[in-house]
């Protein structure tokens, strides 16, 4: 796969459609993966992501601790990987070993990227006063990579308990809309 | 078409998968329509959204005002009425009457329902602190709607430029996750 960088202005169009995304952090011990779908692009450029992950999450000290993660979008050939990552926990898991993923160095960040996943966006901690009241991290997108040959990606969006819908056929209409 | 009351625990599950969503305010004049992509769920039950609402829209001081909104559902055969609604301002256009969109009356908010739409999600602000620098009102669910007819929503994901992904099939894990 050749990964290449895209740019920093076209990133909330692979997060608004609201894809399950697989959030990796780095650790003293290991890295870990989480499986979230709360998130909601904030601002277009530099690209700010809202992203909301409990307290009682493994990832949550280690994104606070080390103020850096990747968001890594899997397509629907990984739904059981993503379930997988959702239903286990760092904290007596190596996920990266238990699911088969490959981890990456990222250019700017010390969380790994995964290598299965066709986008990989490199993020660090701007803003923590919503984390008290709502788990709330405020993240900056400071790298973004994409897999070029995936066109029309084929991601995951949850609709609870295990249901997901995978994402079908696009449509273009003109619009002035960003 | 009969329209029938979802229990709020079950709300996350029509916003998780991140679909293009139409928000309705009331107004001294006539209310308003808004589309909007960037939101997130904040909590399960009672059920709590992030909306960003950009104050360049027309629907910013009609909900900042008015406290209140409807987040409604639209399905893909709604696409033009949807881009329609993003591409004009409440300034000087009655949306309901311009896309020939039906207001209904809610149950415990100002704001019309849309009766187009297959889920209408009735909302109050309960936090306006991320407003000044993110433009994101913390709604909660108080009142959701839904038509039972309708199984597997075809819902617009919104990727960039007018450029919108359709839902697709649903696929099925044993998942622990709610």
């Amino acid at each position: 796969m050749a990964r290449r960088s895209l740019s920093l202005g076209k990133v909330y169009g692979l997060l608004e459609p609201g894809p399950v995304v697989l959030l990796t952090t780095a650790g003293s011990e290991r890295p870990n993966i989480m499986t979230m779908s709360w998130h909601t692009m904030l601002e277009f450029e530099p690209p700010i992501v809202g992203c909301i992950i409990s307290d009682h999450n493994y990832s949550f000290n280690l994104l606070d601790a080390s103020g850096e993660c990747v968001i890594n979008i899997p397509a629907a050939e990984m739904a059981e990987k993503v379930v997988g990552c959702g239903n286990t926990s760092g904290a007596d898991t190596d996920k990266f070993a238990a699911f088969r993923l490959t981890p990456l160095p990222a250019a700017l960040v010390g969380a790994p990227l995964i290598a299965e996943c066709h986008a990989n966006l490199e993020c660090r901690i701007t803003d923590r006063q919503m984390v008290p009241s709502y788990n709330l991290f405020i993240l900056e997108v400071v790298k973004a990579w994409i897999d070029p040959a995936v066109k029309q990606p084929r991601t995951l969006h949850h609709r609870g308990y295990g249901n997901f819908m995978v994402s079908g056929e696009t449509i273009r209409l003109r619009s002035k809309m960003k």
